[in-house]
């Protein structure tokens, strides 16, 4: 498959390994990397100790990382430890980049910025980001929830088209197959980011019985709060929640977080004793609402030959009778 | 454009009109179906007389109509009032369609049904639905937040594809132009119920002022909520919520809706009088987020044209390289 994101990065399929914290170590970004794809380790909060870990994993794959972006302002070093490592690209979500694009660029990695709303597209672009990911609502982890890819990366698309237009765009949120990438590719997009999919695959960090109960749950049974990250004790930003696979903490607390917050000691002991015993059905599932599309544990590489076959054949297909 | 839907239904695009609650009247609706289009008067909440005078406004064109299916339960009556109109579809709408699609099929219309979730999906096939319209939350007006357009539509066609492979489905939420239709054809639509692209339109029955809002705002600017329906009175089943342009009233009260009804009586008689002063800053215009793709008022049948145009070009051109 040929797009202007495959011609400038030199890829096979304009597929990019979303970096999804302590999921998307070496060995799903290196696979993705080897099977024509771009990975991206996911570094998450930052602990550089593992991202060496899993840059080592990655056994020489031409990978990219990835950061959560306020975490940067809080701990600065962690963006220099994460660039030793010589990531191919690097992208950096939930927050201004502006601040850490000079130090990204000079290490000589491509910048990816990923956007939630348009109001955060001027940042991003006076960042010099070469890529902007559009996310949106249907994905699973930590996102925003008023936008959903089928609007929000069109109307991307046309204002770069008009300000920027040799900056690229990636749709994330909502891909998981052929088609989804068929589709995203007729809204304008360039590619797409994909996450629960890869989440889902056999080289994920990801718990097996977190994996499988994707597998067995569809698009309905996901929800996005605030909750696991009131668990987690992870202070987000305004605005920000979290999709993951309903279960009965998000049907517990869901909407009524408040009321989490008067007990929140007692239910952090049992979140936490769950997900040490990987016990899902109180852990978190980091799954988006692809959720439905998911049906199998295959590898990162069967992932991604099968979605640029499908995606291959669903055009054709449809540009046939027209 | 060929598709299962235009062939089934003898159309030139794969495309209807919502039946958009006294906004698709019989020009808006007469207006898509002489295009090439299927053109559904929307009945909302089933006035006899309008709808009568909105099937007399569509000309003659072979147009079909709609109601709120929860309506029905109140109010038997209004189906067969609207059934009288010989329309050639009827779509049923947010409720469970079982107990009135006798009545729809004796009068010889091809039965549409709705749906905002998986849940909803044996009802409509129990029905004997022959159109399935997958409806997500980035659609204006009432729906459900839980699903988006791209994770939604190929699920459902998965589902209809092992269980009933004859009937159709739509896509509803997020078209407005050819990029959303060639997506959702991607997707595994047979077609795309299009809202507030033709809300947008010459012939909509929408205040001038609020068509005028559309065009100057962006995708970020819509909110979804029960604020209206409060202020309207009107008693929607939980779990449906309203997308609307974001204004003064939902920057004031969406969230907010426990404050807003210890008010309410205030807030109606604000919303009332805005509503008839055409200001609506204040009162509600029904628009999705698609919003950021509306930039004109153009005629029903030119949104056609341009949208089978375009969606074509895409096809043809991301099926070149592959």
């Amino acid at each position: 498959m040929k797009t202007r994101f495959t011609e400038r990065f030199q890829l096979k399929y304009p597929i990019v390994c979303a970096p999804m914290a302590m999921v998307a170590g070496g060995a799903l970004a290196g696979a993705v990397s080897r099977a024509g794809g771009l990975g991206l380790i996911g570094g998450g909060y930052g602990d550089p100790e593992w991202i060496a870990q899993e840059h080592a994993n990655a056994g020489g794959a031409p990978v990219g990382g990835g950061l959560i972006t306020w975490m940067l302002e809080k701990n600065p070093a962690i963006l220099d430890a994460a660039l030793t490592h010589r990531p191919r690209a690097f992208m950096l979500s939930f927050g201004d980049p502006r601040p850490h694009a000079a130090k990204v660029k000079a290490s000589g990695a491509a910048l990816l910025c990923q956007i939630q709303h348009l109001g955060q597209l001027d940042q991003a672009l006076e960042a010099g980001a070469e890529v902007i990911v559009a996310q949106s609502g249907e994905a699973g982890g930590h996102g925003m929830t008023n936008r959903s890819t089928l609007t929000f990366v069109p109307e991307v698309a046309d204002i770069l088209a008009k300000r920027s237009p040799d900056t690229l765009l990636l749709a994330a949120g909502g891909v998981a197959d052929g088609r989804g990438l068929a589709a995203v590719l007729a809204m304008g997009a360039d590619g797409a980011l994909v996450g629960s999919r890869l989440w889902a695959s056999r080289e994920s960090l990801a718990h097996e019985n977190s994996k499988a109960m994707a597998v067995r749950l569809t698009g309905d049974d996901t929800d996005r709060s605030i909750v696991f990250d009131i668990l987690r004790e992870k202070d987000w930003p305004p605005g920000y929640t979290f999709r993951a696979l309903k279960n009965k903490m998000t049907e517990r607390w869901s909407g009524r977080e408040d009321e989490l917050l008067a007990v929140v000691e007692e239910e952090r002991a049992t979140y936490h004793a769950a997900m040490a015993a990987g016990d899902y059905t109180i852990g978190h599932s980091t799954c988006g609402q692809v959720a439905g599309l998911i049906r199998d544990i295959p590898s990162a590489a069967e992932i991604l030959e099968q979605m640029g076959r499908q995606a291959a054949e669903v055009l054709a297909r449809l540009a046939g009778p027209i």
